[in-house]
């Protein structure tokens, strides 16, 4: 069983997924901004993951609080300093909003209950995750067909998730539900999270998976090697546009050049119906390490300039369908999202 | 001045491509076998510059021989050896067939005589190989609008031939002319010639070049940076099918999705006429490790399963134009490519 994210009494603790599959290791965040920085630095990632840390990241912030200060001012500097993480993913700040909204209702109460409220909250964010994917991957298994080999880019697993997983749980799922399915796995430059973390967990669970780079789901679509994509996602506009790890975009246009069913499974979160379409969804850029350099080895000469968006949107035209905790849409999305989220 | 290959009285001198750009070391060979070595683990690589090779091989082989022994097996042996290296570049087989012919017309005349035509003959291929590249860049170069950024796949410059390079020579060109031209490098996995080498090139001639990773590629063609797409190829069949490293299919596709031309820059000698469609093209999959381990450093777990299909073959449809010592070829491409063979 792998656990992505605990609250323990010992703090926040997480399984090191920049060290993933050289090493098992656990870290633990005694303090809100270790949990920023976890985030930060992708000790842990994939939208609703990072959506409970950040819940946890409140928690822990706030059971660290100074009791002599008024709690206010130390909740908003917790949340913002936990908002400034990551731009993209929307769970994050959904996650932030829950928790100040309880503590919202909980405030001038003693210190002690609305610290003990906000670390059960978290803690029940976490639960939930997990028996939302286990949804997700009800309403998705019966998506994949009996001996399909299904397609996945970057890693939206147990490891993205508090367990079980969005696109991987309806992987396993389908699996479950006695279907014999196996895996190819895009390794998901830079940052490798197909070729780390998606085939172990795989591994993990006895679901055959294989690694391809980025560059060969063109060729093997058009090989008809692949059945059927499943992604996760970071966010998703209100038009089912589908902001996802840099790199879905161009497996979603590979499937549709190829007759090939491209879908998307993310909790209800991932949503964000504030914005009418995906050009408002604010694209990460990060370090040009990340692309220069592979675990620390120099891989292009001394000075490349980079480009490294984490994200691309992948318009709604190219999703065949959206798998939620509440049902799978289908287009036209503008409807049949709003009614999933009501 | 960047030296691919020479012919010196020490051997064939290449530069070590697996090593760019972390050194820049030189490797003789001595004998055939050490060329066949070379081709096969990819110190060099690139069809036009592997076709050098070859024909250098052949030399250096017939240079070394057995004179006690009967010459015609010994060239056999020599060529079959050197065409059993990699599959898919023709111009490995257009060499060898080239140095066989010239062999064949000399066959009975003294052993210097055969050895030192056979050396002249594996020179002027190199030479021949320069002028032709120059000749593709001048027929290619106006093609590039001025202020384009051009997105490239793999390497298709220097490197990948005797000298200027393919699709960096139609990019050379452009910058001769006076256009201003900046490049954005797919970095290229599994072997990373894009990151590793086409970067490295660019920098030595001061043109502007932005690495990525294979999968943003779609993101930029979307976002509408990127111009046109000018690549090499490894094989082109009669209807104008390319083989080129894997990914370019995926390149093509999300080029025609986003109305941007897609440019195949490359010598007649790459044109395979016996061939009617990419179909029958051979695509040489390659061993695990360059999938699982980066420079040495394993990135997936043990164990992985692994796919790596080192080309992929982009239907005629994708291609705008086919770019020759000879001339531009568009589509009907039955018709234009054998019209510029002749």
């Amino acid at each position: 069983m792998i656990e992505t994210i605990q609250w323990t009494a010992e703090g926040v603790v997480m399984i090191d997924q920049t060290r993933i599959p050289a090493e098992e290791t656990y870290v633990t965040c005694r303090d809100y901004r270790q949990v920023a920085d976890a985030i930060r630095t992708m000790v842990i990632r994939g939208a609703p993951a990072i959506g409970v840390a950040a819940a946890m990241g409140v928690a822990i912030g706030v059971a660290g609080a100074d009791t002599a200060a008024p709690l206010d001012a130390q909740v908003d500097a917790i949340c913002a300093e936990l908002a400034g993480t990551r731009p993209t993913a929307v769970n994050l700040f959904w996650a932030i909003d829950r928790m100040k909204k309880l503590y919202g209702q909980l405030r001038g109460k003693p210190y002690e209950e609305i610290r003990d409220a906000l670390i059960r909250e978290a803690i029940l964010v976490r639960e939930e995750d997990i028996a939302i994917n286990k949804a997700i991957g009800q309403h998705g298994s019966s998506l994949i067909p009996d001996g399909a080999t299904v397609l996945t880019h970057c890693n939206a697993g147990a490891l993205a998730t508090a367990g079980y997983g969005t696109a991987l749980g309806v992987i396993r799922a389908a699996v479950e539900s006695g279907k014999k399915v196996g895996v190819y796995a895009d390794e998901t430059r830079p940052f490798l999270q197909g070729a780390r973390l998606t085939v172990w967990e795989l591994q993990h669970d006895g679901i055959p998976a294989t690694l391809i780079t980025d560059n060969m789901a063109g060729h093997f679509l058009h090989a008809g090697k692949i059945a059927c994509i499943v992604v996760g996602a970071d966010r998703i506009a209100a038009n089912g546009d589908v902001a996802n790890k840099i790199g879905t975009y161009s497996v979603a246009v590979l499937a549709k050049e190829n007759n090939v069913p491209f879908y998307v499974a993310a909790p209800i979160s991932t949503l964000d119906l504030t914005l009418a379409d995906g050009g408002g969804i604010p694209i990460e850029e990060r370090g040009a390490g990340e692309v220069t350099h592979v675990f620390g080895v120099q891989v292009a000469p001394t000075g490349t300039d980079v480009r490294n968006p984490a994200f691309d949107v992948t318009p709604n035209r190219y999703v065949t369908a959206i798998i939620t905790e509440k049902g799978v849409a289908r287009a036209p999305y503008e409807q049949t999202l709003r009614d999933l989220a009501k």
